[in-house]
């Protein structure tokens, strides 16, 4: 439809505000670009309330729609950095390196990937979130171990990155705090999967924490926010300017996200699956991208021939996560809790599995509990499926394909709904590919 | 960018909300069509306030962008009717009739016609809004009247409108309470300017009104919603076919609003206007669309022979309009709140004005204080702008233009940027064309 020109349109309050909010969203709305003035002001004033909740929806849903320019993306991450507090890790006597993932089905590589780095004496600042769009949340996964908690000081953080080494916490309200609003925000308004939301997103923490080296997992695939490896692509090269452009060493690996990571996903199950990692063991997949992480990060940090399996199968890495856990609190010894319901599909032919779906089955872990339909809600740590079979493996007509775990049988049906026709068994053996498939700096 | 499929993605709570939030936006957002039951859980679940104003206003931005089919925005007039009390006037010894302007720049038409269309006997209940867009609110308009209330009783009202037969009121919060969230929500959010929101938003609460009769006033050109004259149009006939189909006679004007409507912009100022016009004078533009609505609203009501004219050169409409302001309390002998400042702008050379352009005048009033930037705002009563020339009138170099007007002297310098260039001084005098260009049943 034709509508009004777009013109500056409302008053604001000459001489206190110098942009008026629906002016800004109704630049975006019309598909131009925002000034880094207007940006600045934007984002100072979201993190000030004097911008609503809404508006900024509105502004996102728009963004998402009409894309922003890279100097706008470049602009906003700025803008993030600047709206709160930065970290400095350079007092402690290490190389401080960080990872980060756009988040898929199952991925729980944080938590072998942290202690196994810190492993060889470098710090592992992982400052993480919660559940956002399909995919879990570090944090989330972290509480369903009795004890634990997410939140410390930042003093406590030094001790333990001095003393352990590595620290997975959730990152103070004064670190780029309108990203962590922008962050829920986007969450529960349909305005996750944007390219420049994402980018600035993580990159203004990432930059903000003061790390000197950074590692992203970049996914694509079905269970990724971005299904197109062009665009995962065009999404890695972006974070890593950005990083580059602010003094943090960035790479990236482009990881294949079609089908879920490991054999659980869920809050409790993928610690589970965790800590069989750490004792050298573990889904071939977990292991693989664990490993290929944690040679980048070491890398990163100086040390591109650290014997990174040695650490997986020595016990090395286990070590440092029961420290890590211990210093937030945490019993590593305590029983993870359990599901009090579950509910099995077994599989209705025999042959190999050749498809096996992200986003449905990370959809179906989501309704059983294990993620959450608004920012308030809780999750169910117990909740989530567990695959007995990945793409490629042999399976007998009647054997077990995949359980679900949930509190409330009642959760089973909709769980059931999301993730039919989400795999296929056939006759021949497909081709599995590796989950790493390049990298990018 | 290519993103995840559009899928049922959130877990909600099954048996407890039948849709997620998050899906429905991204049905939207994917320029999909909601179901009937979709819509009505959406209007439902946020006029309950379990869909938070940041997700309604990442629909609306979806639907801004996206559109509506004809099917989704009936479903949501109906919602919003359904998420409140409706009215009845069915008991009223007087034929009922509304109107509804889609706003513009300078329109005061309430205030002479809501008396002059009473006055002969027919009731007129006209509930009415607060500014929106860049368009000033009826209210915000009548509440310069020292003493003047908007809100009054259902009760209350009944006694007016067979009394007096007037009555210019807010909307209870009763009566299409969805449609009042949202309405306020688009306002801050860029959202206002989109036909499935403007149809839905205006009918949902006329329908609700409980009027048998409505006539609307549609609005194309620079200063209204909608420029394109046949996407008024399009706005209009979707209008009066959602009217019709819910038992109300409704039939639309199509009028020009390319430029101001009479010589006053701003509440008080608008409303010294429209005593003028009550008393038999006001501007040509005012008199004329005044004189046709009134007509249009009599026809409907079975009169379609009244002397409207003859009402307000005889002093009829300014008698019901004395009796309608003094029955919410307004004194409408008392003086209008005049201005501490004021600057006047004159003619650079001789000739014709050949253009002036509604938008920026608005605009301008708005920056001087006459229209909110955000919903908690207030507006200044007597701030605004007036003309002293309008198209086709002849102007001496130095003569005044127009006159800004306002309590705080620091607002001249943004609303003589927003005027600039808005109106041209030509040596040949302009065809004037009639407001009023087409008739829509």
């Amino acid at each position: 439809m034709s509508t009004a020109p777009v013109a500056p349109s409302a008053t604001a309050t000459p001489g206190v505000e110098p942009f008026d909010t629906v002016d800004l969203i109704r630049v975006k709305r019309s598909s131009g670009a925002l000034s880094t003035e207007q940006i600045d002001w934007l984002i100072d004033a979201y993190t000030r309330g004097y911008v609503e909740d809404a508006q900024m929806a509105a502004f996102a849903m728009a963004v998402f729609l009409n894309g922003m320019e890279r100097r706008e993306i470049r602009d906003m991450t700025l803008a993030m950095i600047a709206s709160g507090s930065t970290m400095d890790f350079s007092a402690l006597p290490k190389a401080t390196v960080d990872k980060h993932s756009t988040g898929g089905v199952g991925d729980k590589i944080t938590l072998p990937l942290a202690p196994l780095v810190a492993s060889f004496g470098v710090a592992v600042p992982q400052l993480s979130g919660r559940g956002l769009g399909h995919t879990g949340g570090t944090l989330d996964k972290l509480e369903s171990i009795p004890g634990w908690q997410a939140s410390i000081s930042n003093e406590r953080m030094f001790e333990i990155l001095a003393d352990v080494g590595a620290v997975i916490c959730a990152a103070g309200s004064g670190l780029a705090p309108a990203d962590g609003k922008l962050y829920a925000l986007r969450d529960i308004t349909g305005t996750v999967e944007a390219i420049p939301l994402i980018a600035s997103s993580i990159m203004s923490k990432k930059i903000a924490e003061g790390t000197s080296a950074l590692v992203l997992d970049v996914k694509f695939g079905s269970g990724a926010f971005i299904q197109d490896i062009a665009q995962s692509r065009l999404l890695a090269q972006t974070m890593v300017d950005l990083g580059k452009d602010a003094g943090v060493t960035t790479s990236a690996l482009l990881t294949d996200m079609n089908t879920p990571l490991g054999l659980t996903i869920g809050n409790a199950l993928e610690v589970r699956e965790s800590l069989e990692t750490l004792a050298g063991g573990g889904p071939a997949d977990i292991r693989e991208l664990t490993v290929a992480l944690a040679r980048e990060m070491l890398t990163l940090a100086g040390l591109p021939d650290a014997d990174v399996e040695g650490a997986l199968d020595g016990g090395a890495a286990m070590d440092t996560w029961r420290r890590m856990i211990e210093a937030q609190g945490g019993d590593p010894a305590a029983p993870l809790p359990v599901a009090r319901e579950t509910h099995v599909v077994t599989a209705s032919s025999t042959g190999f599995v050749t498809r096996q779906e992200a986003l449905p089955f990370g959809i179906g872990a989501w309704r059983l509990g294990a993620g959450r339909a608004r920012k308030q809600d809780p999750v169910v740590a117990t909740a989530g499926i567990e695959l007995h079979a990945k793409p490629g493996d042999r399976v007998v007509e009647g054997q077990p394909l995949f359980t679900l775990h949930a509190d409330d049988a009642s959760r089973f049906a909709r769980a059931l709904e999301a993730v039919e026709g989400a795999w296929t068994i056939g006759s021949e053996a497909p081709a599995v590919s590796p989950r790493v498939v390049e990298r990018i700096s």
